[in-house]
Order: C-alpha cells, then sequence, then structure tokens
C-alpha cells in the first residue's frame, strides 16, 4: 500500500502488537507497590496464557470505539488489555479437563499441558484479578468515576450473569439440547458479553453521553452475534489446522448452534444483515467509523 | 450476659448474620442491571460454597476497622461481603481435585462434590469476579475514590502478588520444602494478605488519613501472622471433627510450618508476642479498639 492510510489488516495487527507489548510490560517479574512477591511459575502460566500472538479483537474494539469518540488512547490500550487478561482466563479454564478438556489453543499447549492443572486454574484466577487491578491502578489515565464504570461493567459482563454464566449454560447445553431462545442466551452471555463491553468501554472511556454509550452497546450485541454466527460456521467448515485448535467439535458433542438449527445459508444471509445493522447504528459518525465497520465484516468473514 | 454492651462472641456472630443474610439477598436468582441471565446451577453452586455458616471472621475485620475510624456501617458490609466472596471462591478452587483435593468443608460436601468439577471452577471465577461488582455497584455508599481503591488493593491482595501467588508457593512447598523466608512469605501471601486488607479496608472505607491506613495495615499484618500461626497449630492438634475438614493434613504431605521448625511452645510464645504487637498498634485509638484487640486474641487463641 502507498496510500497513507494504514489497511484495516495493517492497523489491527498494530494494535494487536500494542496490546502484547504491554501486556509482556503488566506480566513482568518485579511486584508492583502492596504485592508481596511475583512467583516464577505462576507468572509463566499467566504468560503462557496470555502472550500468545492473539489478533487482540477485544482491545481492537476498545481502542476503535474509544477513537470513535474521541477518548484517550492510552486508556483504551490499558483497558484493553485488562479486557484480554479477562478473555485470556477464560480460555485458560475452558481448556481444562474438568471443562473443555483441549491440548491445543493456538497451535500451542495449553497452560494446564505446559505446566499442571493446578498451575492453570491459579493462572486463570490471577488473571481475572490482574484485570481489576489494572483497571484501577494509578498509571490508567480515567477518572475514578470512569474506572469504577468500568470495573463495573467488566464484572458484569464476565460474572455469573455475563461469560461465566453463559458457560455454565455451555455445560448444561451438553446434556441438555437448549431450544433457540436457549443458544442465543447461551451465546450472547459466553461470547457476546466480553464483546459488548469492549464497545462500551470506549463510551466510558471516552466520557460520551448516554445515546453514545447506548448506540456503542448496540453495536457490540450485533457483532458479538456476527462473531458467534462465523464461529459456528467455521467449526462446521474449517480444518484444525487453520484454527491451531480441535474443530467440529460442537457437533461432535451434539451441541446445538443456531448454524445447525437453520443451515448454512441461513447463517451466511443471517450474518450479513448484522453486519448491515452494525453499520447502521454508526451512520450517525459518518467516515469516522469507517475502521469500526470494517471491524464489523471482517469478523462476520473471518476464517480463522 | 446481663451488661449493655454485647460480648465479643456476640457480637461476632451477629455481624456474621448480617453478612450472611446480604450474601444471600446479592446472590438471589434475579439478574441486576446489564446482567443477561442467572444459570440456576451455578448460582446454586455459588451459593453452596458462600452460604456455609462460615465465621465471617474477614468482615468482621471490616466492619470492626472501620467502626474505630467513624467510617459507613453499611459500606463496610458490603465491603465485607466482597472480601467473603473472594475468600470463599479460593475455598472452592482449593478444594479442586488438581489442587487440596477436599470432600468435606464445614462438614459439608465441597462445591465440586455436590455439583461438579466444572461448575466448582465456573462458581470460584463467578464469586471472584463479583466482588468486584459488589464494591463498584451504586449501591455501595462510597465515592468512586473510595471504591477505585478498594477495588485495586483487593485486587492486588487477591492476585498473583497475594493469594493466589501464595497458594502457587504452596503447591511448590510440596516438592520442594521452603526455608523460613519462605514459609513467611507463602504464608503473607496465602493467608496475609486478604487479612491484611481486611483492616486496611476499614481505613479506606472511613477516608482515613495515611497514617490510620499504615497503622491498620500493620495491625492486620500482625494478626495475619497470627492466625497462621494458630491455623498450624490447630493442624497439629485438633481432630478433624472440631475442625470440620481433614486435619494433619500440611504434616503428612511434609509441608514445612514455622511451628514444625520451631515447635509448639515457640509458637505459642510467638502468638503471645503477636498479639501484643498487635494491641499496641491500637493504643492510639483507647477504649474504642476493644473490640479489635479481642479480634486480635481470639485469632490467636481460637480452636477451629
Amino acid at each position: 500500500m502507498t496510500d497513507e492510510t494504514p489497511s484495516f489488516e495493517a492497523r489491527l495487527k498494530c494494535d494487536a502488537q500494542a496490546v502484547e507489548s504491554l501486556l509482556a510490560t503488566l506480566l513482568g517479574p518485579v511486584p508492583l507497590e502492596n504485592e508481596i512477591a511475583r512467583p516464577a511459575v505462576l507468572l509463566d502460566a499467566m504468560r503462557h496464557g496470555v502472550l500468545n500472538g492473539g489478533k487482540r479483537l477485544r482491545p481492537f474494539l476498545v481502542a476503535e470505539s474509544t477513537a470513535l469518540l474521541h477518548g484517550d488512547a492510552g486508556a483504551a490500550l490499558r483497558v484493553g488489555a485488562a479486557l484480554e487478561c479477562v478473555h485470556c482466563y477464560s480460555l485458560v479454564h475452558d481448556d481444562l479437563p474438568a471443562m473443555d478438556d483441549d491440548e491445543l489453543r493456538r497451535g500451542q499447549p495449553t497452560v494446564h499441558i505446559a505446566f499442571d492443572e493446578a498451575t492453570a486454574i491459579l493462572a486463570g484466577d490471577s488473571l481475572l484479578t490482574y484485570a481489576f487491578d489494572i483497571i484501577a491502578a494509578p498509571e490508567t489515565p480515567l477518572s475514578d468515576r470512569q474506572k469504577t464504570g468500568l470495573v463495573l461493567a467488566l464484572a458484569r459482563a464476565s460474572g455469573h450473569g455475563g461469560m461465566a454464566g453463559g458457560q455454565a449454560l455451555d455445560l448444561a447445553a451438553e446434556r441438555t439440547a437448549p431450544d433457540e431462545a436457549g443458544i442465543v442466551t447461551l451465546q450472547a452471555m459466553k461470547t457476546g458479553a466480553l464483546i459488548r463491553f469492549a464497545c462500551e468501554a470506549g463510551a466510558i472511556i471516552a466520557d460520551a453521553s448516554v445515546d453514545d454509550r447506548r448506540r456503542l452497546r448496540a453495536f457490540g450485541d450485533k457483532i458479538g452475534l456476527a462473531f458467534q454466527l462465523a464461529d459456528d460456521l467455521l467449526d462446521l467448515t474449517a480444518d484444525a489446522k487453520a484454527m491451531g485448535k480441535a474443530t467440529g467439535k460442537d457437533a461432535a458433542r451434539g451441541k446445538g448452534t443456531l448454524v445447525a438449527l437453520h443451515g448454512q445459508s441461513w447463517a451466511e444471509r443471517e450474518l450479513e444483515r448484522l453486519v448491515a445493522e452494525a453499520e447502521g447504528l454508526l451512520a450517525p459518525y459518518g467516515a469516522r467509523s469507517t475502521i469500526l465497520a470494517e471491524t464489523a465484516r471482517f469478523i462476520a468473514n473471518r476464517r480463522s
């Protein structure tokens, strides 16, 4: 590209590097104020669970929704890193033998394989805890009101009324197939809640109006649904190599998905509809929202 | 007792009932704002892990250190409930087969026995997350500055530089016996950090001076050490029935304790010394500090 504006992919990659670099610093060996010590093995396990070259899609959404509303980029980066800690903790625990029992993630051994189960449990616990530390720490350039708002929104998105609750529903779904409404709730909690938080966080960081915040939440809802549909399509079609993890597991376990219920071409049309609705929500922001709109399309079309 | 002042035990019991009652409300089935749904089984598991008639010593320390410095009792109750969620999450995860593998806690089946392992992992995760929700929620009558301070202090006390880090050191101690300094660090992290937070929280809730906050932290450190010494003595001497859980396990696993290192009578003298130092730290507060001083003595002398 000779154009001065970097491509969407270039911007995503560049932001991911900034998040990766901040996470590496945050997970350094030196104890912070009021910490007693940082046990090396636990820290290694946390780093293994986090510093894995992920796409950092959630931090990207925080950064871009913050930029849309003229918020502070440094604050967005720290909140994005905190959110990524929550996302990665959920993967570490989800991979455990008692949960999904996965040995591979992004082509690497999962934390309980590379270390052991107990260390993986504690590494997940520590990453979750650290997310709230990162937001509340003096280094995050936000007001206490904004920090409190972010802590509350993140806790709601990731707790028993959000992501963790969604994982509990997912476990139950292996025994009792949920109906369509049940699948929608499960997915809105398990994957939707954190994506919605990522978008809403931008509005909090930018101290935006109630209207903007509501709009960003709605945008997050649409792309959260799109994310899950795309995931279900991938699980059906992609091979394990492209995903860097086991695939086809949902079908093998008889887990209901909307794709299984309505078919692939319905899902593709639904994805188009969700992206169009997401784009519609961004209309008031005009050209400034190009990147977020591209993100919606990227989420719907991703092949890994 | 016909005296108008309730005894220490009566006060401890009364406060525990208030915490139990608040926790039962907080763990009710109705989703809060921005929560999507509360899956019943997960909520049951959380309640099983929390509503177990514990002594609620940590919330009591929050309440009494807050009262000492004339802080808001309602705020202290909510922060105490949040802290109890963190304490109980750590027990739920600590009891897991991959960790201490305990089937009994307070005479009841542990969460992974009453439910299953996956649900116990998620219940622990959800309790930890909910602690930060409870502090940050609008219902907690504190300023955003106080809430941010509490979130940060609690995250530091419970994360990889605090309690979770202490548990990682504890796992390692089963393979490589730590020296005395190692044991002290392990215990300061595993049990000391949350007790210190409980006392410091009172200073934050009461918006106390830096001096008061430092003094309460130091008091928390002393009684945290006393708590662990008393625990080690109990593990050596009590029978399983009095504790409501398996005992003598530390010795069986070859885990080093200061009691094992220096003997029982040294430990009893050391406990006396710690209580005296804790009381000394309360001297500037005069008669107002009677209850906290009694708490220190209770912790040192407890037999269950």
